[in-house]
């Protein structure tokens, strides 16, 4: 039996597997308190996946953790949303509390995995997985494996340029993925309208019930994401983008501006799909199932 | 001993290397004449190596080729320079003529294991190698081998659009690296001047000696250079980007507005060198004998 985490920000879930079985063996998932620190989330997670398993054998953990992660060593860099996480060995803490090899990475590198092993991705060895929800998160699997390049963040095209004189992003710079695509910014874009509170949601709702200036900000945001799909496909020739996150419900109008775009973008030579997530939230998860069978 | 062959357009060249050696055993090159074709440079090619063989035993050879090939079934599929190289089944006809395995790659694959093996990218596993003359072409080494992705060019990072609403490029896009850095652009944008030619080369020797016009041209060829950089680096984490061809003899001021903009482009979390290629034009004929190599 595997047994995987996932540190989702303020969400944490704790799931175990049979090796080889593709439905949970069981599952329990709690959210963090306001305040809740590094201590907090990984006494809780002990705590689950002991209930788990319930003196059951496990073979190998795989955790995935929502921020940096150096994956050699197993040490959680720092996460952006709880606090003490700066330099935790992670993997070490856990392989002493359960005894057995433990695997983490950052999420976007294991969900791509998950997606790749369980869902939308399989039998798609050379892959990139994106999702966008506040944020941009991408990950590479480049001949059925991880590819995590140096500092272990490899695909962050969040924050590529993909118009130098496009709107000034939060990090600094002009036109990145992340400041067209993301919820946020297309809630932050719309102008004020009486009785509406705008979010990534609701410009994708409001889109598809006739809206406009909602559809026209929308296809703003599927071009940036063409547009970024398109240059990772010149520059790796993967056979395959897995999107994923809200914004990838807006309806098959958005789908269609993103595969025209990113092909328009591509050189004609490459030749690659572009198809949903399957896995959804939990696809690190899933992923931590696949980064724990990693040997 | 290793024999490699490069398939340069209109140049044409063997080398013949011992295992483990770095000084060419014997090296000859000859000039296609107008109107060769791809039956001209095979049994030229033959003669070649035939010739550099001289009755000593030879191990493997590794061919790199001036266009696209598919290097599972080392079949060229076609040249841009030369008539008649379509779908030739290259590898077959040497390993005919030789009796030895042969590999057959693209030229810019093949130059960034060259210089991954024998030159500026000794050491540096993950890598970019990109060469700007008429053209752009770019190559990837991860974990020590060719990246090809599917189709097997990855590394397309000439017609990548680094502004949307840039100038027309030969492609139908905009804004496209290629547009921006190669030197026939570059002459191109120049505005007429009497006495002078206008070429790539004149571009950047006018600027060396304070041409406010050549020094602002060749300024946005080395930002659009950086553009490319900079994105590469965001997606796929490499640790060094090799770069090579004519403009990249710029001088000072060129490299550093290469590397300034290729980091403003990236995320601070990526850390990347940018170095001048060593090998030239034979980086090629290098990366044959690399690939020859490869089992």
């Amino acid at each position: 039996m595997i047994l995987a985490f996932d540190f989702g920000g303020t969400k944490l879930t704790a799931g175990c597997l049979r090796n080889g079985e593709t439905e949970w063996h069981d599952l329990k998932r709690v959210f963090s308190p306001d305040g809740a620190d590094a201590q907090y989330e990984i006494e809780t997670m002990i705590a689950l996946g002991k209930a788990l398993i319930d003196g059951q054998e496990i073979e190998r953990i795989g955790i995935s953790f929502g921020g940096p992660v150096d994956y050699e060593s197993g040490i959680v860099r720092l996460s952006h949303h709880v606090t003490g996480w700066e330099n935790i060995p992670l993997q070490q803490m856990f392989e002493s509390e359960f005894g057995v090899p433990v695997r983490v990475d950052n999420d976007a590198n294991v969900a791509a995995l998950g997606e790749y092993q369980f869902g939308a991705g399989q039998g798609v060895a050379d892959m990139m997985y994106l999702t966008v929800s506040t944020g941009v998160g991408g990950g590479w699997v480049l001949n059925g494996r991880s590819w995590r390049g140096h500092e272990g963040m490899a695909g962050e095209i969040g924050h590529m340029t993909v118009d130098p004189n496009g709107p000034l992003c939060l990090c600094g710079k002009r036109g990145c993925v992340e400041r067209y695509a993301s919820g946020p910014y297309m809630a932050a874009d719309m102008e004020p309208e009486d009785g509406v509170t705008w979010t990534g949601k609701v410009v994708s709702e409001m889109a598809a019930q006739g809206h406009d200036g909602a559809m026209r900000r929308l296809m703003l945001g599927a071009w940036g994401w063409g547009r970024g799909v398109g240059s990772a496909a010149n520059l790796i020739f993967p056979k395959g983008f897995v999107l994923g996150g809200g914004v990838t419900k807006s309806g098959e109008a958005w789908w269609t501006a993103v595969r025209k775009t990113a092909h328009q973008t591509a050189i004609p030579e490459v030749d690659f799909d572009i198809v949903p997530a399957q896995l959804g939230d939990d696809a690190p998860l899933w992923g931590a199932i696949a980064l724990g069978e990693t040997k």
